[in-house]
């Protein structure tokens, strides 16, 4: 790990972290109140976490893998049969209602599973406690690790960059550490260089207009808040020179999925000639896909876009559209950024981009 | 004129419509409180116009000039000096005053400049008066014939059509009469062909969310609200057969200044081979600018990004990026569909393409 970075990470540690582990439950920061109130969340059971992830109290690919992963610690510690065989029930009931809370980011479902399989492998109930719990642990050390790694490796693409555009929060709300799309401008900064990111405000629910302007706002990094339809315009005008964003799930041809509006900065990047950027660490990759197709896109409550708190925003009982997510395609990608290495296009992903033998 | 679209505008008329004379002053639907609440606006002098064009209360290029050039007369009626030349001085102040009241959409300036110049040609303040208004309401007039023609010749694009992805709102309320952008979907839904609508909301003031829903549930045309990030998804999903917009502003060379967004959309379907059509009266072609790079871009505050009336959305203090409008060059543009006709690309406008000799 390069040692600015580990300053870096240092010097933005949130205050309250956005997720921890504490005695033995799982604290969050609700992150649909921020930034307008720092309430914490105590997740003690498969309930609490799957409500939580479901309600985007916590939410990112990474986050709600590590949030899954510890879930199944807590909610272990809240109920843990006497019987090894009880217990290895629960275990998989537990670990079954928490990977299926969102469909679309492949990591929770791994971070879960992973847990659960070194959990099963234990012959008594306080092994099993204490393996799963440790193993959880393990996974959110490895993913602090991963982010700076992607924020280094994305920061040799930002040579001569002092515009950046981004999309939804990638960030330290979004992951545990730096984040994934702006893991590399944390990086930047920390090194000196003067950046300043347009952040397009993600509706319906606001992450860049909310967790981005936030957390940049926090680290001193210049930002702008805009209109999710003005990434284009703000291209044409030689606004942006480059794009970061991060993904949900990235097939094995590059194509990924990643928060709705991203593909259209996608076509625009490529319209007018600037690079787009995707950071996911590689339990991002999923390899059992062959392309985007396959990627199960959640489609959310039409109320989402028909109001803001008590604040009508549509007629009534007007008809949505309000996909999570969008896919965009491997053709559209400059380079796909993971904490291994920067993947050059075309994409032809195998187990060995991922470190697997 | 196409006898069933006189059925349909005369079937769609807005009750109240959103702009008319009254007696001796502009009356208005204030569009800031649609859908939500009817209030009408009384505007009877310069001040109250340009309040009413700059807080949106009146918007859509169209209806704007419309309510500019009555605003002039409603100010002569507010006061007329009885002297002639203090009266023609009234008159150029006025015009000058409501002109400006936004920079971007040609129309205004050009319908209020051309009431003004038949006013300034009479010899008494009386003749001046009566002059300006009937100036004014043949302008109205004109405007709504327009309207149906750019939606007659509109449908003839719409063959086979069943999905429209249109942004902003470019309908009854944009235009007196059918609108541009929507108006070809109220002719094709009046001639019985079956036509649905993905509505971008149309961040930060909502024109799609609050009035395309509304004017089209109340046609009984079925639309959906979307984010207007996910154009370019739906456009890649298959579910978008053509998409629809208006025009503040066309420039010789085809480069067209709408609502921001709009550019977005238009990179998108040409990325996705979905035609993209604009749709406006001869009136928004300047042919005094041969490209996009000379309309001025309005800014607007960036406390229309921050709050939704007392709901915040931001942190409080953050840098905005709010551009009203965007350009979309020519290249990107499939038709340019006017009262006249059809325009196809290369667009190499002329002053015989606006029926000026």
């Amino acid at each position: 790990m390069n040692r600015s970075a580990e300053e870096t990470i240092a010097a933005l540690d949130l205050h309250p972290p956005a997720l921890r582990w504490v005695d033995d439950h799982v604290e969050v920061i609700d992150q649909r109140k921020l930034p307008f109130e720092r309430e914490l969340l105590q997740l003690r059971d498969v309930d609490e976490v799957v409500a939580a992830i479901q309600t985007l109290a916590v939410r990112g690919a990474v986050t709600i893998g590590a949030v899954g992963a510890l879930g199944v610690a807590a909610a272990l510690h809240a109920e843990l049969p006497s019987n090894l065989e009880a217990c290895r029930e629960r275990l998989l009931a537990v670990a079954e209602g928490i990977a299926c809370a969102r469909p679309t980011a492949v990591n929770l479902s791994r971070a879960v599973y992973r847990v659960r399989d070194i959990g099963l492998s234990e012959t008594s109930p306080g092994a099993m406690r204490a393996a799963v719990l440790s193993a959880a642990q393990r996974l959110l050390d490895e993913e602090i690790a991963a982010t700076v790694a992607i924020g280094v490796h994305g920061q040799e693409l930002l040579g001569g960059v002092r515009h950046v555009l981004t999309h939804c929060n990638t960030g330290r709300l979004a992951t545990p550490g730096l984040g994934t799309g702006l893991a590399p401008i944390y990086v930047a900064h920390s090194r000196g260089q003067q950046l300043s990111v347009l952040a397009s405000e993600t509706r319906p629910l606001g992450q860049g207009a909310r967790l981005t302007a936030w957390e940049l706002i926090d680290a001193g990094i210049p930002v702008r808040v805009m209109p999710d339809g003005a990434g284009a315009w703000a291209m044409r005008r030689g606004m942006v020179d480059v794009v970061l964003v991060g993904a949900d799930r990235i097939a094995a041809n590059g194509d990924s999925a990643n928060k709705i509006g991203t593909l259209a900065h996608a076509c625009a990047a490529h319209r007018h000639g600037v690079p787009f950027y995707v950071l996911a660490p590689s339990s991002t990759i999923d390899l059992s896909i062959s392309d985007g197709s396959e990627i199960e896109i959640e489609e959310r409550h039409g109320d989402e876009l028909r109001r803001t708190r008590d604040v009508p925003l549509t007629p009534p009982q007007v008809e949505t559209f309000n996909p999570a997510f969008d896919v965009t395609p491997g053709e559209l990608i400059s380079a796909i950024v993971t904490e291994r290495q920067i993947l050059w296009p075309p994409f032809e992903l195998t187990a060995a981009d991922l470190g697997i033998d």
